[in-house]
């Protein structure tokens, strides 16, 4: 079932956009050692940004609105952005703030380290948001590393009665609690809820972590290769992903997030939406580049006509 | 004692020379985490290249033979060594190659983590060499990054009879073994040690090593804050550090081998140069940045002023 809409759906990311460069290693590093890198590329990334380029290769709309340093690296994750399709009209360069950057080791199994320096100097104000343009998007999706945008962007999704997909990576409890306020569908990554809820077993943390669920919400958590599970009123489902043989997890999240807000945006179900978004990010875990190996809406859509060979 | 000479004494270090970008992180990940840096800076590294700005710092004069891409990043490297008054003109850059990168995080304790990329593509022939100039030097470095390079000046050195240093950090035992036969001082790092020899405590681990060391030749290793041990006949001498706090040990060892150098060009004996090199050493660690740290003369002579305090 091809759910492809006439007119492509409007989806605004709102998070972070960072430029990532990527060291392919044989094994992750566990104590203060030596290693040498068999390949490095460099490669946009951030949760909200990899959500837009998502987007627009799954044939959506997609914006971008965040904040980036006025220097190379901000023009060069701008440019990348652009280069996908991505409208990048409102992302605002700060003087004297150093643009996002991260270093990731990639091992073997595809699994993946992560240190990113966000400059404290970015502003945090949000009254450059043209919130009044959230009205002409079909979904909107935010990420947790500037509370305040997603605060505001969420919170005009809801007004409007359009889906607000929040990427609810690890973050202190009161910013998750705040943001899941606004949010129609909150979406953890594994680690993040675990830590939210204070328990290990996922179908449990996320019936723990209800107390936080807006009425009418949607909670749900990605469990990487073991799909994805949800929590329709009290019952936890779980969508499988399809298998694929990892060799970079890195951005699979963010994958995942896009997929669904652009799903959601189409009109597509929970189900058939969480569905998608299994199915782009196991595609992506099939290329080394972190984002670069986003899929495009055909290779998707061909995994999907696929699925009772793997659901 | 300032064993300082009216003409300042030439080191010539061959190895490698990378851009490295530091990432201060509270500390070093044992699992695959996402992780916040507090802050991230750029700067040159590679053992040979630091041992050289080393040279310059401590006012000999220093020259650094090795291969970089013909890249941005290769310019940039050559542009920094350059800036600290090494001579640059043996620097080689290959077309369709790209130069040396390294990621390093680094934790509250200056611990370090490194990953490094060396592109395999990078020529391994020494023809372009200008062997004949070793005579002009007072001394000569070499790292294991480029066995053939540091074979053919670590050779030549020998038949002028000028010291060689070998920086012998984690390599396979066989291109230890032949370097090593040539260099007069071989400097392990403890990890490289203990690797090779396949021991744990140093001491003994030097004292195994020793069926590696060429007639006259010393072998010594480097032990973090607790200073350097040597092998004297079959005796082993521990040359104490300085104590200071350190906040960043990247490139320590490279400082202690570059100072090291220095001052057996300069005629010192084995124990005052070693003491000279692990002050040198311990000054380094006292600043973040990797090789930004890396103190003046000055400073080490200072230090070496007040040794009856801390040897």
């Amino acid at each position: 079932m091809l759910n492809r809409p006439a007119v492509p759906r409007a989806v605004l990311c709102l998070g972070l956009a960072s430029q990532d460069t990527l060291w392919r290693v044989p094994t992750l590093p566990t104590e203060p050692v030596k290693m040498r890198a068999s390949d490095v590329l460099q490669v946009g990334g951030g949760m909200a940004a990899t959500a837009a380029v998502t987007v627009a290769r799954l044939r959506g709309r997609a914006a971008y609105w965040g904040r980036v340093g006025r220097d190379a690296v901000g023009e060069a994750i701008v440019d990348e952005l652009a280069a996908e399709g991505v409208d990048t009209a409102e992302v605002r360069r700060f003087d004297g703030c150093r643009s996002t950057v991260a270093t990731v080791l990639v091992d073997r199994a595809g699994e993946r380290l992560v240190c990113t320096f966000i400059d404290p100097a970015l502003p945090d104000e949000t009254d450059w948001l043209p919130l009044e343009r959230i009205a002409h998007f079909d979904a909107v999706l935010a990420d947790t590393r500037w509370p305040l945008g997603a605060t505001a962007v969420l919170a005009a999704a809801r007004r409007h009665g359009i889906p607000g997909v929040l990427d609810a990576d690890i973050s202190d409890a009161e910013t998750l609690v705040s943001l899941a306020a606004e949010a129609s569908h909150t979406v953890f990554s594994a680690p993040a809820l675990r830590r939210f809820a204070g328990c290990d077993d996922l179908a449990e943390a996320l019936r723990q972590s209800c107390r936080a669920r807006p009425p009418g919400a949607v909670f749900g958590v990605t469990d990487g290769e073991r799909g994805s599970l949800w929590l329709i009123g009290d019952r936890v489902q779980r969508i499988p992903a399809p298998p694929v043989r990892a060799v970079d997890t890195l951005g699979a999240g963010d994958v995942f997030h896009g997929a669904l807000a652009l799903a959601l945006a189409e009109g597509q179900g929970l189900e058939p939406s969480a569905c998608f978004a299994g199915a782009a990010a196991a595609l992506k875990c099939k290329t080394f580049g972190g984002r670069r190996g986003t899929p495009r809406r055909e290779q998707v859509d061909a995994l999907l006509q696929e699925k009772e060979r793997w659901s």
